[in-house]
């Protein structure tokens, strides 16, 4: 196979370091020449115009930038070519690194300790060992196995729920529909870390968080999500915290984001808000495994971490 | 040998819980009973009253409650009996979660992202990724080796100083006077773990901070010191965030406890305070290990742990 033009299109942020880094190896277009576009023969892509890719008779592949999915099966013209997530040690590195930070603000108390701060109140609470903690983690995928190899080295318990419930090591794992509940019921800080599917759209919803532990030590469940926006109900968050089923939440991602400035997550004093942030796509780390995986492509190998149709993710 | 009694003797908490640990195995007294008491063979102490031990003619050791034992050095009164410092897995676990929690909220901009919720801002700054980051721990001894590790296991660079510079795997270590200038020019993030000593007082100085590194993508230097309050300069401290030499800091220990109301580092927008509560000393797993000491040693076993009277730690 020859080397065909790469189609870069990206919607919500500047692409120039992406373009600099993928034309150091091969022609990258940001829009397909004409309504047919027989020239192009991967397309790199996060929100792409809707269509868009429906231009490309000769596509051979895409790929996602960003480790979800979600955002191709927005559109109507995604054509049947292949789609490879984006993988990369970095992308999971980040992410553990925003795990272990919140799971440890909400253990070690840091919203009481600046409230504290704030009144120049010198008290020590009781304090809590992380193996009395048990991390429940919804999603077991790189990135979830990532952060639980992470929480265990600190001396966490580990528990994680997927589809499958697929054994991992230290961890103990539930599966499907059934093992949903005993899975909250054993966990007092959930981390949603899914994929963005049909099947788990709104589940971080108020009758999943009612079934969290909220029994142990750490005064009351908490609830972490750096997974997708509209896996979560943002009103049952509200309603959750504002009853007692939860005491505090970090959140990373919205139902509609940017966060409007109405969002009363904004100035709830007992939610914690970043801007999707959790684990930046670093154009310096995935651009290369990306054009590895081209250059494989042609030389007849597969491509690795292609997304299940059925699944979406 | 007979099985003697204890005295226990704490200032600035209840030592309730400690009581009835202790005197689960052994009989145990608050005060010794007039001007001599044979009777005492053990003192379990935290900042004792001065000249209390001097009362015990059969004292046959010291056992601190904490990891630090400078306060045993302020008492004129000090008897020749060894002192036996604390050693627990549960204390080194406490201080590990103190000391990751503070790097991660710092690496990943705690500050900056709450600031930016209270205005509702929806930005993402660049992010950096732990192995960009060299954390620096001053003090090698247990609770900071097993920082080190947990760091290490991060994907942190780790550089550690101490008195003699000993090796530790993975980490780059430097000794003595020779070594400071070195040690704090290799690093982004100071963590003190020292203990207070006549050769320690001090030593988180001005011109010691200006020797961190500053021009990595921290954006600044940052100081944690979760030691002794004297170890620092609370002045310095102040005067380095605001000229610059520290971007921020988070400090469990001050050179007055409690913090008075009316120090500047309450109230200063880029210090973290915490009521020296980095790693709380729990009678539920430090008292089975005294007791086991006590009853070894009176079988003719030696004690562990014993303070260097020379060195003070």
């Amino acid at each position: 196979m020859d080397k065909g033009r790469i189609l870069l299109s990206v919607t919500g942020f500047n692409p120039q370091r992406w373009h600099e880094l993928l034309s150091a190896q091969r022609e990258v277009v940001l829009a397909p020449d004409g309504p047919a576009d027989p020239s192009i023969t991967y397309a790199v892509v996060w929100k792409q115009p809707p269509n868009i890719l429906a231009r490309l008779p000769n596509l051979r592949a895409v790929f996602s930038i960003g480790a979800g999915v979600d955002h191709l099966f927005n559109d109507p013209g995604l054509p049947e070519a292949p789609i490879v997530r984006v993988v990369a040690d970095n992308l999971a590195g980040h992410m553990t690194d925003y795990i272990v930070w919140r799971v440890m603000d909400h253990h070690r108390q840091g919203m009481l300790y600046r409230s504290q701060q704030n009144k120049k109140i010198w008290h020590e609470p009781p304090q809590r060992a992380a193996e009395d903690i048990s991390v429940g983690i919804m999603g077991l995928g790189q990135l979830g196995r990532a952060a639980a190899r992470a929480l265990l080295a600190l001396g966490f318990r580990v528990n994680g729920w997927g589809r499958t419930g697929r054994p991992m090591e230290g961890v103990e794992t539930f599966g499907g529909e059934a093992g949903l509940v005993p899975f909250l019921n054993a966990t007092d800080i959930l981390v949603v870390l899914l994929p963005l599917t049909p099947a788990t759209r709104g589940i971080v919803n108020y009758k999943v968080l009612r079934q969290l532990r909220r029994a142990n030590g750490l005064g009351g469940a908490v609830l972490i999500n750096a997974g997708r926006g509209r896996l979560q109900k943002d009103a049952d968050i509200l309603r959750a915290l504002d009853d007692g089923t939860l005491k505090e939440a970090s959140l990373d991602v919205f139902e509609v984001e940017p966060l409007p400035k109405t969002s009363p997550l904004w100035a709830h004093p007992r939610v914690f808000v970043t801007p999707h942030a959790a684990a930046t796509s670093d154009p310096a780390h995935l651009v290369a495994p990306m054009l590895a995986q081209m250059d494989a492509f042609e030389r007849g190998e597969p491509l690795r971490n292609v997304v299940d149709r059925q699944m979406q993710y």
